[in-house]
């Protein structure tokens, strides 16, 4: 199947051009000239209803006259016109459309229904349809040029091994010419459009094989058809194939934007992150990154654990602490020699003072200097990656401080940044394989995503599941699920309000009205904290069942008691089915700050413990947990295993979604404990 | 004196290299290479103890053997050798030497005291000294190539209005050669070394009123004479010419290394932002950004309130979505068209969807309906600036959706991001005077830059004071200073330990130890909350007198014992006088979680009402004080004077330091009130 896609999709035998439009200033004019440009061998049959001469050759006035069933369709037809075209596509049999109309997911309740139609004439025919809203698709090796971008009017094709594929289609020709003016190029590049049925995700997956491939580019506006996202991913790493993404909405208002442009979801930017990384898709942060990376993948070991070991040689402090910055706003933290490695470089010739770079300044123009630096910092062990940042004489005297790292480019773990414009000696260590950039940003950028990307999970989580309404427990519920999980709650009793019999419990207590249609029990009057007696309870209940009753419009006929209890701090624990890429798990500090810091590190469901551990790492706001300035430290331990409990509910299917708010942590060896829970089941028959 | 230094800075008649090399691989064989070659008119004296020649000219064996006093000496001796030619110079009347060697302040305890010698040769004889350290200055205009930077060996130095100057002499290098790739051309670059006489913003004023000279472009690793750099900045104001800084440091890492490469401390990125900003420098985080960013500063007024109104209009919506993204990023919000505005849209031929962006689609490339957008958008006086995004169609049909652009430059209000690689169309965008950037993070940064300069203060503070030892006074003689100001305390008494009388106070009060020995009173039980009686107060001093002198090791004989009080929250008010940049006031968030989440607001001192609202809004974790999730607001009013209060110590030129903390805010016009403080005075004769 997936032979027989790929072959559909980037070496058909023929290709028909619907809509295609004699009229040179339009946009669907623009395949057949580009096609014949770059020689496609096959068949290609451009189709008009006004029938006539197109560039040329002669048009089909329909689908129907042609001499064959094409192996490709590229629909160029008016929005109103294309979902019959599709139709009839089906019927005769060809296996692959690409359909480049607007006007469906991101056009309103109107185009949402042409977006549903569109569906199911796929699903009945099976045809595979890529787009709508696409621009098309390019094979440059078979001279595919199937697109109606602008930019695709380059007169060479830089041919090469990086596919590209692209939420947006103007992108994949930015891609195209900005690869072009730096080096990279390009195997395919597939503007996917708004994926009513081929997603992204399944389109890289028909290429991953081929062994012309040998990295992917994507720009992503969304995570559509995110388990297919996740299986291509598998196999590329399994192929040793980077995956550098581009991810639009690490802002508000672009996550926004994506929902008005593209009609999807685009979701919270956290959890893109970490759906990417869980899928060991590196991310890339600029425009640049994105476009200089692969090399610097291809050529980097996947990591596993441990911080990596950046270097950094230069003969330009200024223009090295550039990157040394930009990696430190990124989390990677450049690591000078050690005191025997600097006593072996003066030894060498190449002296550099102690610090985290070694900046050989004026004086490592020259080759020996450059040279013996690198050799005593490979021979060393310390780095598993150096950076080599050459200043002005990197423009043109490229022999003396660029030379020798394009000498040394088969030892991997070596880098280049170039301060000056400096093309020639960018194209002598492209040409050697060296990874090179043109900027500090896009170094740093690549170095960050390269050294933080990890190996996908072994066992992939379960699909998501479909979003549906859900109900909500009451607390008492809530624990009892999670108690199955090995989630222990504070000792509480659940006891009718009128009849508040001795719990047996530790005073004090807290008393909480127990109502699966309370949300928040304390807005309402619904808690009340530190009773210290049984009669204290029984008027403690009663008057929460009047608060309730009045400022929350619900009758409730019993409460929870629960024993008080005192720890360290305070923590939320969340689990959710996120409706685009499945369960996540959850951890934030306690309290407004959460939400005002935007503190808070999730992961894709299950976790293992060594990920729940680097997850608590990344919460800030619990730092006083982790002993800082003095404090007492809190069992993050059991915290961790508490953690990785919540995520084990991505087994049930029914559960979508719950938080413990709060976990509360006791000092280390003394475990944690749920002071208040609410789980979510999904509704469904 | 301006006009002379000038004038013996970029204009020289004459020119002596001292220690030019007759050997081409040297850098000192540079400078007279680059002089000749660009055509400098004045003589050229070059000085070799060896004398010979040097590229076929005579070289003169020492500077008393040269027929007249040169206007500019470049001296690339031996570092040993440095101080004694200076002031050598210095006996001869040279008015500026150059200093190209390194081995000063950067190196260790023996190079800072070579450092103090040259500042006192410097002062003693009244010669100025660029460096050391410098890799030259160069006049583009008089072909004044007075460099030994390697990128000048460029064969047509572009000749245009922007001033570069430089902690990182390579950094001139690779400016010169990024802007020659990207149009933008200089009229100076100067690399100013570690600054032991002549600063960046002396060096910068001598040239700010010279009527060539168009913008400044500063490449800053620290903020070392930053008076001088104040002062410039008001003059390049007062001229209308922008001035655009990439400053390093962002990053801890790069705040250390700054430390070890340039000797000079590097401070708090925060505290560099803040001075910068106060000065009226924009400040670029991408060197993209800083190379491509002034036309858009020179054509964008700076605003002095209101939040800036920034308009996107594209033909791709992925690409216009990379700008908005990161503009979001960089905290600008990128704001749709009104529905009046959208209808004359739609009338005018160029229908966008509601939303942030103006996505005229594949359609927009087309001169008309592009045209007809911008026209719309203009008229609309909805937008401070209007980014237009143009996808493919830049790269090889300029004249579609670039042309329009073009043809509205003088409009000013306008800026343009090409999504491919389209040089051509670039070039014509420059031609005309349209800012243009190449990449997504260019654009935003340049525009959040652009958009965010205010002007520079108008009556410029204290220059900093010199850093020196000081002194803490206790709580209650801080309170002393606070309260000449205006700053209130909670009630309070200073009583002996022994004679604890009626203090009048309201109960519950605190009792604290009253030493200026105590830094952190309470970490040595040297504080008792919530004491409720006369006799608790005795007990309690009695108690505290034990504890101070038994874990504090201080003997107290005094105590302050101070109403207690109730608010909504806790705010720290600093202020200090930083050894760079002077008299600073600070507003964080109280408790632990401020130092964890890095959240504060500074600004150079004393500031006004306005400026202290804009930090209060800059402080997350006060959010609820502002009213956030139905929280109760605090008297943000009365905290904002307290501010401007605390700032007006930058007119005590006793003060150091001055930390209130905390200050308790009550509700909205309730006030505020200081609940502990401490006050450090300069020890000084």
């Amino acid at each position: 199947m997936t032979a027989d896609l790929a072959a559909a999709l980037f070496t058909p035998r023929s290709v028909a051009l619907v809509g295609a439009s004699a009229d040179p200033a339009k946009a669907s004019s623009r395949p057949l000239r580009f096609l014949r440009r770059s020689g496609f061998a096959g068949a290609v049959y451009p189709v008009n209803r006004r029938a006539g001469t197109i560039d040329g050759e002669q048009a089909f006035a329909s689908l129907d006259a042609l001499p064959e069933v094409p192996d490709h369709a590229f629909l160029m037809t008016p929005t109103a016109a294309t979902v019959e075209a599709v139709r009839q596509c089906g019927r005769l049999g060809v296996p692959v459309v690409t359909v480049l109309s607007g006007g469906f997911a991101e056009a309103g309740p109107e185009g949402a229904a042409r977006q549903r139609e569109l569906a199911a004439v796929a699903a009945e025919s099976g045809i595979r349809v890529v787009g709508p809203s696409s621009l098309g698709l390019v094979n440059t090796r078979t001279g595919l040029t199937l697109t109606a971008n602008a930019a695709f009017a380059e007169p060479d094709l830089p041919r090469g091994g990086i596919f590209v594929a692209s939420h947006s289609g103007s992108l994949i020709g930015a891609l195209l010419s900005r690869g072009a003016a730096c080096g990279a190029a390009f195997s395919h590049l597939v503007s996917v459009g708004s994926e009513v049925d081929l997603g992204i995700g399944e389109i890289c997956g028909a290429a991953v094989a081929d062994p012309d491939v040998t990295g992917f580019l994507l720009f992503l506006e969304n995570l559509r058809h995110a388990d297919r996202l996740r299986a291509f991913a598998r196999e590329a790493a399994a192929l040793g194939k980077p995956v550098l993404a581009y991810k639009l909405g690490r802002s508000r208002a672009a996550a926004e934007l994506a929902v008005s442009h593209t009609g999807s979801l685009a979701g919270e930017d956290d959890v893109a992150a970490a759906f990417l990384a869980d899928c060991g898709i590196a991310r890339a942060h600029t425009l640049d990154g994105l476009l200089e990376g692969l090399p610097l993948l291809a050529r980097t070991p996947v990591r596993t654990g441990t911080t990596p070991r950046v270097g950094v040689v230069t003969t330009t402090g200024g223009g090295a602490a550039m990157v040394v910055d930009q990696l430190g706003v990124l989390g990677v933290e450049v690591a000078g020699p050690t005191p025997a490695t600097l006593a072996r470089l003066a030894e060498a010739g190449a002296p550099a003072a102690p610090g985290a770079i070694v900046d050989l300044t004026l004086a490592g123009t020259r080759y020996a200097v450059m040279a013996a630096a690198l050799d005593v910092l490979h021979a060393s062990g310390e780095f598993d990656l150096v950076v080599a940042v050459v200043g002005s004489s990197a423009r043109f005297e490229p022999e003396v401080a660029v030379r020798p790292i394009v000498d040394r480019a088969d030892r991997g773990g070596l880098a280049a940044f170039l301060v000056p414009h400096a093309p020639e000696a960018l194209a002598m260590l492209a040409d050697a394989g060296v990874p090179a950039f043109r900027t500090p940003e896009s170094c740093a950028d690549a170095v960050a995503a390269a050294l933080g990307r990890r190996p996908p999970r072994a066992v992939p989580p379960a699909p998501p599941a479909e979003p549906g309404p859900t109900r909500p427990l009451d607390e008492a519920a809530s624990y009892a699920v999670l108690a199955e999980l090995g989630v222990v709650a504070a000792p509480h009793r659940v006891v009718p309000v009128d009849d508040v019999e001795t719990t047996g419990l530790q005073f004090p207590v807290a008393v909480k009205a127990l109502s699966p249609a309370l949300g928040h029990k304390s807005d309402v009057g619904g808690v009340v904290l530190g009773v210290e007696t049984p009669a204290g309870v029984g008027e403690a209940a009663r008057e929460i069942r009047a608060a309730v009753a009045g400022r929350g419009g619900v009758e409730i006929s019993e409460v929870l008691v629960q024993s008080m209890a005192n720890g360290l701090g305070e923590v939320l624990v969340g689990y959710r089915v996120d409706p685009a890429v499945g369960p996540l798990v959850l951890v934030a500090a306690g309290g407004v700050l959460t939400e005002v810091y935007a503190d808070r590190s999730l992961r894709p469901a299950p976790v293992d413990l060594d990920t729940v551990r680097r997850m608590l790492a990344e919460v800030k706001g619990i730092a006083s947990l982790r002993g800082h300035r003095g404090a007492q430290p809190g069992d993050l331990d059991a915290l961790a295993r508490l953690v990785v409990a919540v995520s084990e509910l991505a087994g049930r299917a029914d559960v979508a979604e719950a938080e413990i708010n709060p976990v509360l942590v006791r000092p280390a060896g003394e475990g944690v404990v749920a002071l208040d829970a609410v789980v979510r089941l999904f509704e469904r028959p």
